[in-house]
């Protein structure tokens, strides 16, 4: 059984969080025949953080992991900070495997968001 | 002859505010019969900051401009410090009509972009 992890920064203001949770809510409703298991993840400064993410799809009876970074840009946070983060889950979970994906500012199809939101304006 | 301005909030990692400008080119590319003119633009921490970013538009003839933010989640930058550098460009050009749009990370299209990084991984 699959589990996608959506995973973002965090912040001190609880709406941005919220915000993460409500996408993570929705991508749940369009994506459940191919991810049953969907759970929103935080790097820091919001709970669930990443490990404790995964925890609670291993628990729910995921059998393979895919991690999505919502972040826009390839720094630190998302070429070390959320791979180690995963690592941690993977020592706790060995026998479930785990892929990050690439950070969400990197698909191709955001030109085509950015259009849309301009058409739509 | 319209102005799309791509405002990211600027980082210290110089790759970080590259991704940006290379996104820009991208759109350019693909949004040239709309938008004549794409900038990129950043609130701080890298340059152009907003307001410079607007003037080049204006002084390659821009007569309305259009700001996106480059942002994921509705926080204080973007509802509160990208309107402000823009009241500043309004000031410096009155007779030209600018027009801040909702950040990208409330984009409907979101989860179709999230979608596709999934099943392309």
């Amino acid at each position: 059984m699959k589990a996608l992890v959506l995973v973002a920064h965090g912040s001190r203001r609880q709406a941005s969080n919220d915000e993460v949770v409500t996408l993570s809510k929705l991508i749940d409703e369009h994506m459940k025949s191919e991810f049953p298991i969907i759970e929103a993840g935080f790097l820091e400064l919001a709970e669930p953080l990443i490990p404790d993410a995964i925890a609670r799809c291993v628990k729910k009876g995921a059998t393979d992991v895919c991690v999505v970074p919502y972040f826009l840009s390839a720094g630190r946070h998302v070429q070390e900070d959320v791979p180690a983060e995963v690592d941690k889950a993977r020592q706790m979970h060995p026998h479930i495997p785990m892929d990050v994906l690439p950070h969400i500012g990197g698909s191709a199809m955001m030109i085509e968001l950015i259009k849309s939101s301009v058409v739509n304006r």
